[in-house]
């Protein structure tokens, strides 16, 4: 079998099970979520001895040690990784639910419910926690999945899948429900994702040339986030203690995510009173600054901004500064160089924070709130399985719903048009 | 100016008149939508001129009969597009509806609220009526919309883009918030759907081969239905008089409809008590039936079906006839040959009836009623931009609140992680 056809036999195979993950009851999906973390205990040697493999490949090829420690998985990871599949069982199914139900002048009796989208395929690098997590978030909403990890953490990858696939079965789970592609070849991803007939979406979770890589080849429809450009706008009537501690979170509690802050702007009423705290801040943190001619005029170790700066997701102790005229300034520069994942007004004035809200046309927006806050746990939603920058379906963080779609179903008595 | 540029420029200002949009009330739009209304009446003899233009070409060209009824526009139909748009104008407006609002444990209020999508690109073939329903459902929804209609019908569609445009400006609608493609050059339309940072959505309406183009070309997110293979199961506990009545209906009533029958299927134990009267209604009604062995040995006039004609939208007065085993394989070769857009069981069993519902994997699944359903209207929906076979986004009828997309609004008082 050449590949081609391995990728659309796998695709047939999920197609298949996708049918039999509609009949499981939420009572059947959770004991095969609590029977595929015991396999993940169970299995714990096995899984390490696999990560060892991965490791002793990832320093041979000269992984940076930073790579490293996200490949490794270590007693405590593992643990969280069982704990994170006991507490998405916990999770109240979206399978079933009743979106509106209405009865015709006719007697039609019209229901919305959510149902499974069907096949999902996760195409994702690095961390092989991810293995576990996008996996069970597809089981938990009755969805057959296909996972194709990256080269760094393949046996890891493999190890876990295996054991989710044998605690599964051993529970109740359809053959091929989970399905993890054993092929490198990146050849298999672009025919994953070509398969519009047997996948119902593709979600790429990694760096930006993974995620285009897929958009390009997809002709599935693909969930995603490119980048996170997320913005602080200081307002001219900011309290700014808060903007400060806003703008210290934003950027420097965890710079290598998505939803820090990449850019600050300033109104240019403050930016005198702000930018000289905002300096002092950066040295103690070791932010480097690059500011518009404005900002640099205040801040003497800020290095002038490239337009480039603007666009750029830094994931790093880097932050641009922009000193802008007024509210709608502000609004056109994020309108224009965000991502559209997080921005953030630091305001005291009801009228712009409300301006704000309403005209930033990104996934979340905020008011004197960190941007550090777009996350499907602090949202409420329960499990996270990456956040969305698309309008289209899903938008911010993609929690369980947001792995349903929905169907009609419409009772009569023999009415006909 | 080249083409790509011409592209380029109508989706800039797209997206600028996009960021307008969102600034109208609900009673703004409604008046833009009424003076629009308004104009298409003040404007009813320039657009029947140019009617006229279309189809004396047609005519010249060769068009059928039933193409250039489509293309005629009446004063009843242009009365018809006038009701449309206040009809439309007094439906509710999803834009601004509060989807849920919590507050979590750290005091952040997150509110989840719809708001326009942004850019939607309409395109569509034959009937000038969509240029204006189109045209409203975005402009009700505050998105900008970019309209490129069909060759035949391009001198109606321009006389209704204009009536609509000045009869918006004058009631304060945006400047480029309607734009209609005026160049019949196809590489316009691949130009349009690789607009990935103007273009949020693009909805082709028309033939399959349209649509298919534009998924082949499409970098934007496309909203669509190919096409529309819709089964009825008569099952063995059918109540036969109105399993007679529904497949009547639903291959009849409109058989050029993507909600129309194409296929019935028939439990084995009711095949020979069912089939002879829907010969009898066959040949009544003049439709070409084509079946498997089984329905051909009941039915003498039955032409034998090939593997083909299970997936084929005949759009015409042919069904297609399959006697299976029982409900388990009734869903099978549903879920095999349809479309996924609308599928009904006739049956007195509930078990039968709860399974068919829960096992067809279609937008839209009914137990003893007619296909023909699936409509904005019938579903109570209001309007309907066109129906959705995907699973994302949308799925079934699409109507406004399809149009929206939901972004979070976060409140804080200085939150931090």
């Amino acid at each position: 079998m050449n590949l081609h056809e391995t990728i659309r036999l796998i695709g047939d195979q999920a197609l298949t099970a996708s049918r039999k993950m509609v009949r499981l009851s939420t009572k059947k999906k959770n004991a095969i979520l609590n029977a595929m973390a015991d396999a993940i205990d169970q299995q714990r040697d096995l899984i390490k001895e696999a990560n060892s493999q991965d490791l002793a490949l990832g320093r041979a090829n000269g992984l940076s040690s930073a790579m490293l420690d996200r490949l490794a998985l270590t007693d405590a990871r593992i643990g969280n990784m069982i704990k994170g599949i006991r507490d998405v069982a916990l999770l109240p199914d979206p399978v079933g639910k009743k979106i509106w139900k209405r009865t015709r002048p006719n007697g039609l009796a019209i229901e919305k419910k959510r149902v499974p989208l069907g096949v999902i395929a996760i195409i994702y690098e690095s961390r092989p926690n991810v293995t576990s997590d996008a996996a069970v978030l597809c089981i938990k909403t009755s969805n057959a999945v296909i996972l194709r990890g990256g080269k760094e953490a393949f046996h890891s990858n493999l190890a876990i899948a295996r054991a989710l696939q044998e605690g599964g079965a051993s529970a109740g789970l359809p053959n091929h429900a989970l399905q993890f592609i054993e092929t490198l070849d990146r050849e298999a991803v672009r025919e994953l994702v070509q398969l519009e007939d047997r996948v119902d979406v593709v979600i790429p979770r990694g760096g930006e040339s993974l995620i285009r890589a897929v958009v390009e080849n997809a002709r599935v429809p693909v969930l995603k986030h490119y980048k996170g450009v997320c913005h602080v706008f200081v307002d001219a009537s900011a309290d700014m203690d808060k903007a400060l501690a806003i703008a210290e979170n934003a950027k420097c509690q965890r710079p290598g995510v998505c939803n820090a802050m990449e850019t600050l702007l300033v109104h240019q009423d403050v930016a005198s009173a702000f930018l000289p705290a905002l300096g002092l801040l950066a040295a103690r943190q070791k932010v480097e600054l690059r500011g518009c001619k404005a900002a640099c005029s205040i801040l003497p170790a800020c290095k002038p901004a490239t337009e480039a700066d603007w666009s750029t997701e830094y994931l790093d102790l880097i932050l641009s500064v922009r000193v802008v005229k007024d509210l709608k300034a502000a609004i056109t520069h994020i309108n224009t160089y965000s991502s559209h994942h997080s921005d953030a007004i630091v305001t005291s004035d009801a009228r712009n924070a409300k301006k704000f809200l309403k005209e930033v046309d990104s996934a979340a927006v905020y008011v004197n709130a960190s941007t550090r806050f777009t996350d499907g746990g602090e949202f409420g939603m329960g499990a996270e399985m990456g956040i969305s920058t698309d309008k289209l379906h899903a938008r911010g963080p993609m929690g369980l719903e947001e792995l349903t779609t929905y169907k009609y179903l419409v009772s009569g008595t023999g009415q006909v048009r």
